[in-house]
């Protein structure tokens, strides 16, 4: 890389005479790019799953400072094979069960490459009309097709959004949330605040509510157990908030999940929703990781209930084939989100946004610029339709084991490069997480990785 | 699209019985959204540039709802053309002059489809150890290539992040100076936080003090004019400054802005920091805007300070060559924002993470997912070297028209098709801004520029 073999640089022709964004250049090396990601997707396989790296590995083969000299694209594809792709851990081998899936597909690659090709900034309407209101139509469609209820559609007055991830999203809600009550009852009680989740939900809700200032002693991870199948019991949620009204503290925010990220555990949205109405709370659906089965009419029943709630998301990025980052967020009441988020500088004053007739979605979120994520989006259903909902989910936790061995099976398993799975802890008990679901999975590799999973069991059993 | 003629749909091969990542099918496909991206920027001077359709033209000519049947991608990319091109304001056209320029390249380009290839989910050491270690790297470059101290960089304990906006970058800074300040005086004095900044800053810093919590009245967008060339005035701020401390308030954070939206005004950033520091208060520099330019020796003076401050930001994605989006963010002291914005739920945990010897970017910044950003940065300086520095700045500021005429001359320009421009309001008088630095532009087309706005402003002045 650059300065490793700096002496025979100067030979190329020197790509600095060429315009940055030379169509004809632009084209030559982008099939090149093409090329190289294809092999990669037939190769992917082949790799270590989970990079074999050490801490400090790249540092010791890239240059001190920036190169001085313009390497041709051959030389620097050559080095992302050499050096960045053995330290990449390969989210799209079917040998991942890690974490989540983040699965991707051709669809959803075409769509972010038209996106990064456009390079708009859709931040209000008149940036780029087509940018807000694919982005108003994709989130309606999709909406339907989880059968939202229509109060959550900007045909129904509510509307959807398309942000980067969950963590966004929630923080977001939250901050709507906060600020309404605050004109209600005085900005000298956000020290009261409390946040309520259960003690499965990911730990973004936590993050957002101490990123928009709640105590950290508001928020309550309300204990879940076997009984309930880890899903949040509205008697303790019950419970909890007496305890905390009688403290004299505000009860703000629920964050019910469908399908947690330890055990796909289940909250119950109708009995839940039930208990924050009695208490004036904001209730999100945080359904990142399943959200989007509940599209497959056998899984919807999961989201029965959310009718009571008051904003609901999902990560495309996970299930629904869309690659990073995609979070699709619905609320009832835009104009919540909208009086919290927004901005309005005479800088980007416009008749359209005057006119109050249009969607400026940089109210709608954290970030100003925002990139076109609705193309990949609406490709997708366009290019896939059925193919989309074919995938399952199957989160095997194999209990069997005592902690201690299982932490070192699956050490060992994931040390072998062949499959990479991680882990989570119930009620103290130590489970490996299967994920399945990666968008190159097949049968075989399922089956491989048991198998290798009762091998490497085997010789820790037997030692 | 879809429905619009879905009878003769049905004749296509279903490409749903094609894995959604089959290899070959993405080269095939892939190469043509090349092709279609390559006349793009072929084209693209031949559009309007800024796009002519009314509110809700696209919701007319999509289906209904999500289409059933797939379509091939000819059909989808002739969609896009058909449809979505028309609804773009094309900021990559090289007569865009408006808001700020988001500039691109072919090597930004192939990281990013490089990043979005790989897809993969950095968000801890072990889920991606290049992704981490290619960032952390790449920023070290970046930060000498514009002198900054080396406290601001991994090798002097300092560090830098790649997020997505400026937003978001200072969103997080803001929260770590508030849980900093909080630790010390307690959490009940959050109310009594002041954030300062100019009238001139740009309002993602007043709503990022606003989603953290910040009371909407203690943020001080403090007077500026022409005496100063509209920066922030170091007496100004001790003055207001003083108020605030005998009004019982408590001095928080200070974004001095390099380069402000409406007139690239630069904040004097060692006076700034002096009395920032007289009452121990962060310092955060946004130069997202101008940033990149003082990475030129005859630009550097103008950041000429930023030693006295706690973090510096800009966006690569502005004139940095490199697609949206991407806002690198320097901190003197990594920890401070770790302590707010760090989780470490069971299922992230891994030995390299608990063995601290490793960066986890979950822990940097807002969100858990996050792409694989640094790539298209370290493939700009590699293919591209002394080419990324050749634009200039020219922000002509007419202030000779009175406002009236000056609107409707803005007005009429943009209309037109040929250029599209924005504007600002400055002490009251509206100016035009014409923001030079489109990948694309050449002198020709600034020079059709003045032009079209010459003869605009005789038809407006003659009647
Ligand atoms: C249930 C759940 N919520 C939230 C998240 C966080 O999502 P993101 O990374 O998009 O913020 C995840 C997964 O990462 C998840 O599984
Ligand atoms: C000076 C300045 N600060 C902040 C921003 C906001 O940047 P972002 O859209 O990345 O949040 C901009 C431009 O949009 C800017 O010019």
């Amino acid at each position: 890389m650059g300065s490793l073999n700096s002496d025979n640089v100067t030979s190329h022709t020197s790509s600095s005479n060429i315009s940055p964004l030379d169509p004809e250049e632009f084209r030559r090396q982008g099939h090149m790019i093409i090329d190289f990601l294809a092999d990669y997707y037939r190769d992917v396989e082949k790799y270590p799953v989970l990079s074999q790296v050490e801490p400090g590995y790249l540092q010791k083969r890239l240059p001190k400072s920036t190169p001085h000299n313009p390497e041709p694209i051959e030389t620097i594809l050559q080095d992302v094979q050499e050096h960045i792709v053995p330290g990449l851990t390969h989210w799209q081998s079917p040998n991942f069960f890690a974490y989540f899936q983040c699965t991707s597909s051709i669809a959803g690659f075409l769509g972010e490459m038209l996106s990064t090709g456009f390079n708009v900034v859709g931040f209000s309407w008149i940036a780029s009309p087509a940018a807000t209101e694919l982005e108003t139509i994709v989130v309606d469609w999709l909406g339907e097709m989880l059968e939202l209820p229509k109060s959550f559609l900007f045909s129904g007055n509510g509307g959807g959004v398309l942000q980067g991830t969950t963590c966004e999203a929630v923080l977001c809600t939250i901050v709507a949330a906060r600020d309404q009550m605050l004109s209600q009852i005085g900005r000298e009680n956000l020290i009261k605040f409390v946040v309520y989740a259960s003690d499965q939900t990911h730990s973004a809700i936590q993050k957002a509510a101490q990123i928009a200032g709640i105590h950290p002693m508001n928020f309550r991870a309300i204990k879940t157990s076997k009984s309930t199948s880890y899903a949040l019991s509205p008697d303790s949620l019950r419970s909890q908030v007496c305890k905390d009204v009688e403290a004299g503290l505000v009860p703000l925010f629920l964050c019910a999940t469908v399908g947690t990220t330890s055990t796909a555990a289940i909250d119950p949205l109708e009995s839940l929703c039930a208990v924050a109405k009695d208490y004036g709370m904001w209730v999100h659906v945080d359904a990142a990781y399943a959200g989007s089965a509940c599209i497959c009419p056998e899984f919807r029943h999961f989201i029965d209930g959310v009718e009571g709630a008051n904003s609901f998301s999902l990560n495309a990025h996970k299930w629904f084939l869309t690659s990073l980052d995609c979070c699709c967020l619905w609320v009832k009441d835009p104009s919540a989100l909208i009086k919290s988020l927004s901005t309005n500088p005479e800088y980007l004053r416009n008749k359209a946004s005057d006119s109050k007739q249009v969607v400026d979605y940089k109210d709608w979120q954290i970030t100003l610029s925002r990139r076109f994520r609705s193309l990949k989006l609406w490709i997708l259903p366009s290019a896939l339709s059925e193919t989309v909902y074919k995938n399952g989910k199957l989160d095997m936790v194999s209990e069997e084991l005592a902690n201690e061995a299982n932490r070192k099976l699956l050490e060992s398993i994931n040390m072998s490069g062949c499959v990479f799975m991680t882990h989570a802890v119930v009620e103290g008990v130590y489970v490996i997480r299967f994920a399945v679901g990666a968008t190159l999975v097949e049968e075989r590799h399922v089956i491989t990785a048991w198998k290798v999973v009762q091998e490497h069991a085997n010789v820790i059993l037997s030692t």
